[in-house]
């Protein structure tokens, strides 16, 4: 047995959210100490999309827990000379690593490669599907400031369809009992299926009432998104926010980054240190992808 | 004495081919703990050509054994400012690394930065000059089928005239005496003053008839070959097998990768357990480099 | 309490140059052993500009000393989806890295970053403003042939105007009383404000005279200075030298490097063991560099 993989939320249990939840926990504050449990382990990441933040996250989680890191430059690897994925695994799986991150733009593509391989998968991210380790970390940040888990009152906002953070979200909120809600421009809403059960705000105003937390949602200039509304301007003033004050009490913006700054959010409220958990999510990051690499890798949790 | 080159076969004894392969073959197997031998050493891994699976490879196989590992970015390096070959290892020379592993498209470029570097130096693949590791690795996947190296029978099919892994396979043709066979399009046969003594086959029935091993060797789509041949479907009618049922029993196929699937080989050839070696090649990639930094880092025999 | 910047010479005192020089030579000559005394650190390097001798001088000293390197490919960054440098710096700070090491097209780009950091930032070269660590490994060198740091007289030829180096030797003259002087192209040289006290030599000849050093400049072909001289060989012909008796008994030449061949420098000049003191750059800029993360991370002097 060489672990386990981590492949999106839909594929967790209840069980395994906690414990990596709870794992995060006690390494942020120093009741595990994992500073050399994956010493003399080899971890290849494979990004074949642009990021600075999980593949840097992810690296540094990594060599905090004495790990080395393999990065592959796609643009330098074989697949410029059409090898094929399956091909690309079964050949760096045969060179015996102890864990694949990938990144891919197409969705699926995790559950694809396991096919091929039976090393731990850990999803950084597929296409429109899921970027789990951003949900359990958003988790995490939840858990610092609402102490529960359950029962939570989520909203969602901006480019839901293009956003595989958000549908990890959605995925969490059936499996904590979120009341989870969306909102944004129609061209940029899940299809139907996806929408059972989930409710869809009609304006702003009511999209923040009486929520805990506001998931604003990057729109990809880099991507499809841009294509699916008209301008801008008229996008953050219809679902941005550029004060804190059009916040209610006790309610948090989120955010997976990066921030168009002024687009989603202006700066007054990303900076904003009462409001915005941005910065929290971004330290998260760290101690969550540790905890993911304890879990895939089988860190015995005495041990780990 | 900073240690010994490997700028390919034909620079090597008889000796250091066996010690190599030894070596590979005890810490592929336990005998030898190589784990720290390299703690505090630095490897610099300079590639001017895409690849996946040799520099991840010679990567882990550093990591392994505890060196540290610093990747020259060639399109990032001063070389786009213009600075010289010569130049360029003059100064990474003077930051005293342990060891240089390149790989460059011209022709005997090992060779030529050893004119300005006492750093050992493993060539990694030279132009259309010699791939020493990969026939290395080869070896020790054909002693594991064959419990012998010597008088073996082995046809080469493909594009040879490109191919610097059929160079370094000649040579050791030469010094291990292998019954060395070639397979072809002409337009993709070597000059003449390669092929003393060396058969070449007058069709594939002959050319796989009564093989210990057929190496096919990569069209490189990306390079050259492209040109030389009409189209990939009459290339693969006439220099490809489809079926492993094409092979005479106890003959084995290889092939160095990234395979163009279809094309050299089916899909139910390359996947077949019984009658392809190719995973095991990239399995003993690993063992094999690793083997190969002990050699050129004069690591002593009984420490190693 | 973090840790101390090594943003420009202009921003240190005269006791922490003495004191970053006395260990790169401790260092250099086994007098101190730093080698594992960043275990466990993390030194994230940004480099937003070509380079090889920099970049992997820093990442070699970095491991050196047993810290780990994560280098961010501003390529596949998401600075490529817009995010601001502020948010990048920001986030990486969220990560709680060791130290930032940082090179920029942007002057000043260092000072701007530290508004959004509390970690320490070493800068790498900011357009044309400082190269820090570059200006100290060449004083490590003068140290190593004067035996002493003060009132030496050196003489900067080339591309002023566009050279962070000078830059930061000028800076550093002031520091220590040195009796510097330019020589260059009209158009290559710095605005009047950076001239008092500093003479402007009229010749070659006189450039050459008397001097300790001679520091030669790079024309930075593939950025501004191209365009300010009318062309390579009239400018090799009169702010260059072609053979090493051009040079006074006593006066030693210097080059920050990549140089090119036959337009600055001759290849007799650049290879000559007596003269030259390029290679010694290179060789120091290693021990210089641990010597600076010592600084910068706060290492105790007795422990560093």
């Amino acid at each position: 047995m060489k672990g386990k993989d981590f492949l999106g939320i839909r594929y967790l249990t209840r069980d395994d959210v906690e414990n990596v939840l709870k794992l995060s926990f006690y390494i942020k504050h120093g009741h595990r100490d994992v500073s050399e449990k994956l010493k003399g382990r080899k971890i290849i990441s494979i990004f074949f999309e642009s990021s600075t933040r999980t593949r840097t996250s992810f690296e540094i989680a990594a060599k905090n827990m004495g790990a080395s890191v393999v990065n592959i430059d796609y643009h330098q690897s074989s697949m410029v000379k059409g090898e094929t994925h399956k091909d690309t695994i079964v050949n760096l799986t045969a060179m015996k690593p102890d864990c694949f991150v990938v990144r891919n733009a197409n969705s699926g593509y995790p559950v694809f490669i396991k096919q091929f391989t039976d090393v731990p998968v850990i999803n950084a991210g597929d296409g429109l599907c899921e970027h789990p380790s951003q949900a359990i970390l958003d988790l995490l940040t939840m858990y610092e400031v609402k102490s529960r888990i359950d029962n939570l009152k989520v909203c969602i906002i901006g480019d839901i369809l293009h956003s595989r953070v958000a549908k990890s979200h959605i995925h969490l909120s059936r499996m904590l009992n979120w009341q989870i809600s969306l909102y944004g421009p129609k061209t940029m809403l899940p299809r139907e299926e996806w929408l059972s059960n989930i409710k869809i705000e009609k304006n702003l105003k009511e999209a923040l009432h009486g929520k805990d937390f506001i998931i604003f949602l990057r729109i990809q200039l880099e991507r499809k998104s841009g294509e699916d509304i008209p301008s801008l301007q008229e996008y953050s003033r219809h679902f941005g926010i550029s004060s804190p004050s059009a916040l209610p009490k006790d309610t948090y913006v989120m955010h997976p980054g990066p921030v168009n700054r002024n687009v989603e959010l202006s700066s007054e409220v990303i900076d904003h240190s009462g409001k915005s958990l941005i910065i929290n999510q971004v330290e998260n990051s760290i101690y969550t992808r540790m905890a993911i690499y304890s879990f895939c890798l089988n860190l015995p949790p005495e041990e780990a």
